[in-house]
C-alpha cells in the first residue's frame, strides 16, 4: 500500500521500518527533523510537510499525546485539511508509546510483536489488515466506533496503574516488617506474576527510582481522568479508578510532576511512615 | 529423609508422591480415611493416628484452613504432643490450596513447579531444603519469623483480589459500553496481562460463573481480614485492600456465601447497573 | 435603589418581596408568566423581557441551575446584553433554592434569615449590601473573585451530602442491630446534632422517602462533579467527596434519576443486604 | 436510692454531684486519692475500696476507657466480686468524657443537660430511671441488649469523625483557594452547620492545634475499630468508616500517637499540598 507514516520516535519509527520491510510504500513526516533519516536511507520517502505525507491510501500517526494528534490532524494544513476522500487514518495507540520504553523488550516492535487493538468502519480495518499485519502479531476488532479502541487502551492503563497501587500497598507492608522488597518482587514475579509489568513497575517501586520518566505522572493523571470521564457517561462506578484518582492528585500537589506514573507508589509507603514526601 | 504427611487433599497427595518419588520414607495420615489408599501403593506408611505420623525429622502438613491446623497441631493426640524432640512441622502454605484448583495446570504439582515461601530458624530451614527441592522449583526465604512466610501469602492473596477488582471495574466498563467480554479479556491476556490469574479470573468473570467454589468468598474475606490485621498492626494503611474488604462485606450481606471469592466482581457490574444483585 | 429581579420561583418571589418591603424598586421577571402577579399587588414593576428587568442600578437572579443562569444571561436579549455600563448583576446562590425546600422554615425568607456568602469586587458588593440586608440576616464576604462564593456553596454542598452519607451507614449500622432508626435518630438530634440537616435528612432516610425531590439526584451528582472538578484544579485530594461521587454514579446507573439526592443513602442499606436497589 | 459512684473525673464529679443533690445518698471512690473531697463536703461518703461503693441497689461507672472499666469490674476486689444480688451496674458512656471536654459548655453537666442511650432489662433501666433523671435530660432506651447502647455511642463517635473528615476536605478545598479558613468556618457555623461540634472541630482544624489533645488519636482509632467490628459482625460495609480508618492508622504510622484525634485533618490538608506531615 502507499502510506504516510507521521511521528518517528523510538516506537514510530520500529513500525514505519517495519512497514517498509514488509513492502509498502511509505511517506514520513516528523516535526522535529532529522529524525527520518534512517528511515529515509530505507527507503521512505521525505514529506516536506504533512500534506505531503496524506496523498496515499491511509496515513498513521504514532503520537505522544491528544495535543500532538489534535494538532497535527486539525492544526492549518493539517491531515485533516489534507486527505483525499476514502483515505484513511489510523491513530496508534499512545499506550505503546508510554509502554515500549518500560515494557516491551527492545526488539519487541521490530519482530512484529504488538498487539493492535482496533476500532473503525469494517472496511477501513480491512484495508489496514495489511498494515497491521507488517507490525502487529494480532488484531483484535473492537466494532465500528473508533472510541471504543480507545476505551480498551484507557481500561487498560486503568489496569496497569492498579497493579502500580496494589505492589505499592504489599511492598509497603512487606517492607515495614522488615522483609527485603526485591527478594519478596523476585518471589512474587518468579511464580504467580511473571510478567513485565509486575517485573518492571515493581523494581521501579522498590528501587524508588521514578526518573527519568517512562510515562509522565501527568499524562497518567491524564488518562486517569479519561477513564473515569468515559465511566461517568456511561454510568459505570469504578473506585479502585477513584482511588487512584487520588493518588495522582496527592502526587501532583506535593510536587511529583517530574515523575514517573508509578511514583503514585511513594505515597502508601509515605503513608506508612517509610519514606518523605515525593517532593 | 523420614518424614510424616498430614492432609491428602488434591495439592497434599501430589506433593506426599514427589517426596516418596524422590526416594523419602513418607508416613502419611488423612482424617478421612480412603485418600490415603494410591499413596500407600506408591510405597507410603499409612498412619493410624497423627501421632505415627510424627515419628521421623518432620513432618509436613497440607491442611485447608487455620481451624484444621489448629485441631491437627494443638488437639489431643495432635502433633504438639507427638512431635520428638528436634523434629521440624512445616506447615505448608494454604495459597497453593486455594490457587491450585484453578491457576495451576493440572500436574504442576507432579512435576516439582511450585514456588516456595519459607521463614524460620535456618537450620530448620536447611534440614528441610531436601524435601523442599522434592516438589519445588525453588524455595525463598523469607527470614527467621515463620509469621513472615505467612505474610508473603496474605499479601499474594491481597495482590489476586486486587486483580479481580481492577478487572471486574474494567469488564463493566467495557461491557456497559457494548464490547465484548470475552474478546476484550482474549485481548488483555494475549498481550500485557498474559498470565493465568488475568485468563482463568476475566473467564469467570465474564461468564458470571462462581459456582462450584475455587476459593469460596468466607475464605478470601478472611484472608482480607488477615492481611488488613497484619498491616494495621504494622501501622500500614491499605486502601485498596479496604475497598475489597468493603466488596467481601456486601458480598456476604447479600447472601454469597457460597459463591467463589471472585464473585466481588459481581458488584461491580450491579453498581454499573449490568446485574441482579449476587443472592 | 433600583433594581431588577429575575426568576420568581418559591424562594426568588420571597427575597423580591423583602426588598420591595425595605423600599427598594423592583422590576420583576419570570419566563412563566403569571408568577409575578402577588408581586406586582406589592408595588413591582412587571417586565415585558429580560431588558426591561436591566434599566436599574443592578440585576438580581435566583435561577434553578446553570443551563437556566447561561441564557437569561448570555442567550439573545439576556443580561448580557442588556444591562448597562456600571450595573451590577448578582447570581443568587442556587443552594438556597434546593435547601429551602428542605431545611428552611416555610417563613425563614420572609424575615431575612438567610445567610449570604458573597464573592465580588469591593465596591459592587459594597453597593448591593443595601439588597443583601433587605432579604439577608448577614453577608459573608469572600475576596474578590465571583467564583470563590460559588466555590462555598459547592463545599457547604459536599458537607450536606457528607452528612448524608455518614448517616445512611449509620443507620444502616444500627438498623441492622434490631435498633429501631427513627428513635436512634431522635436520640442523635436532639443530643450532639441538633441542626435541621441532619433532622431532616435523618427522617428521610429512615423513611426511605425520596419522592417528590426537594434536590434531585441528578443535580447532587452535578454539583459533586463540580467540587470535584474545583478541587481537581486546585490540586486538593477529596476520597470523602470521590466515595460519594461513586455513590451518585451507583444511584443513577440503577435509575435513582427521578429520586432526591438523599437516595445515595439507600446504597449503604442495599449493601448491608437491608433494601432492594433503588430502582 | 443508695448508689455507689466510681470514677470522679471532671464529668464524674459532676454527675455525683447532681445524683446528691437530687437526694439520693451517694458512695464514691476515685482510685487516684483526693478527687472525692469536694464530694464529700457536699454530703457523699468515702469508699475506702470499691466493694464500700458496692453495697446498694446501685453502683455507676464513670471511667475514661475500656481497661480502666475492666479492671473495675473484673480485677480483684471489683465489681464483679463486691456486688450484691440484684444491685445493677451502670457503665456511664466514655463519649461524654470525651467529649464534655470539648463540646458541653462548662456546666452542662451540672445542668442536668445530657442525653442518655441506655440498653439493658427493663426493670433494671426502670430502677435507674430515678438517678438517669438526676443527672440527664432525657433517657432513650435501645432496647434489652446492653451493646446496644454501647453501639449508639460508637456510631455516634463514628459520626463525629465524619463530620472531622468533612470539614478537614472541604477546609483544604477552600484554604488552598485562598480563602480564609476561619471566615468560612464561621459561615457554616453561623448558617447551616450551628451545633458545636462543627464550631469546635472546625476551629482546631482551621487552627491546627492538636494539642493538648481531648480524646487523643489513639483512643479514636480503637472506637473507629470498633464501629468497624461491629459493622463486620453485621454484614454492613460503612466505607466512609473505613475512609477514616485509613486516616488513623495514616497519623499513627507518621508519629501522631499524642495528637487529638481530629488530627486526622491534617491528612487532608497535607495530601493537598498545604501542611507538613504530621510527626
Amino acid at each position: 500500500m502507499k502510506i504516510g507514516f507521521i511521528g518517528l520516535g523510538k516506537m514510530g519509527s520500529g513500525i514505519a521500518a517495519n512497514l517498509l520491510k514488509a513492502g509498502h510504500e511509505v511517506t514520513v513526516f516528523n516535526r522535529t527533523p532529522g529524525k527520518d533519516e534512517s528511515l529515509v536511507k530505507q527507503g521512505a520517502q521525505r514529506a516536506a510537510q504533512i500534506a505531503d505525507a496524506c496523498r496515499g491510501e491511509a496515513v498513521l500517526t504514532m503520537l505522544a499525546d491528544d495535543p500532538a494528534v489534535e494538532s497535527v490532524v486539525f492544526g492549518a494544513g493539517g491531515i485533516a485539511d489534507s486527505m483525499g476522500k476514502g483515505a484513511i487514518h489510523v491513530s496508534l495507540s499512545t499506550i505503546s508509546v508510554a509502554l515500549s520504553q518500560k515494557l516491551t523488550t527492545a526488539h519487541a516492535e521490530r519482530t512484529g510483536q504488538l498487539f493492535i487493538a482496533a476500532a473503525g468502519a469494517d472496511d477501513a480495518i480491512d484495508a489496514c489488515l495489511p498494515l497491521f499485519e507488517a507490525f502487529g502479531q494480532r488484531t483484535y476488532r473492537f466494532g465500528n466506533h473508533p472510541p471504543d479502541a480507545n476505551l480498551v487502551k484507557l481500561s487498560g492503563n486503568f489496569l496497569i496503574t492498579s497493579v502500580i497501587e496494589s505492589l505499592a500497598e504489599a511492598m509497603a507492608l512487606v517492607g515495614k516488617a522488615g522483609l527485603d522488597q526485591h527478594h519478596y518482587l523476585d518471589f512474587l514475579t518468579s511464580s504467580l506474576f511473571a510478567i513485565p509489568i509486575y517485573k518492571n513497575y515493581g523494581a521501579m517501586i522498590a528501587d524508588k527510582k521514578f526518573v527519568p520518566a517512562g510515562f509522565s505522572a501527568p499524562l497518567g493523571f491524564k488518562d486517569n481522568r479519561l477513564v473515569l470521564a468515559a465511566a461517568e457517561n456511561l454510568r459505570v462506578p469504578m473506585p479502585l479508578a477513584t482511588l487512584i484518582y487520588n493518588r495522582f492528585l496527592t502526587l501532583l500537589a506535593q510536587g511529583g510532576e517530574s515523575l514517573d506514573w508509578s511514583a503514585i507508589s511513594l505515597l502508601a509507603a509515605e503513608d506508612a511512615g517509610l519514606e518523605k514526601k515525593a517532593a
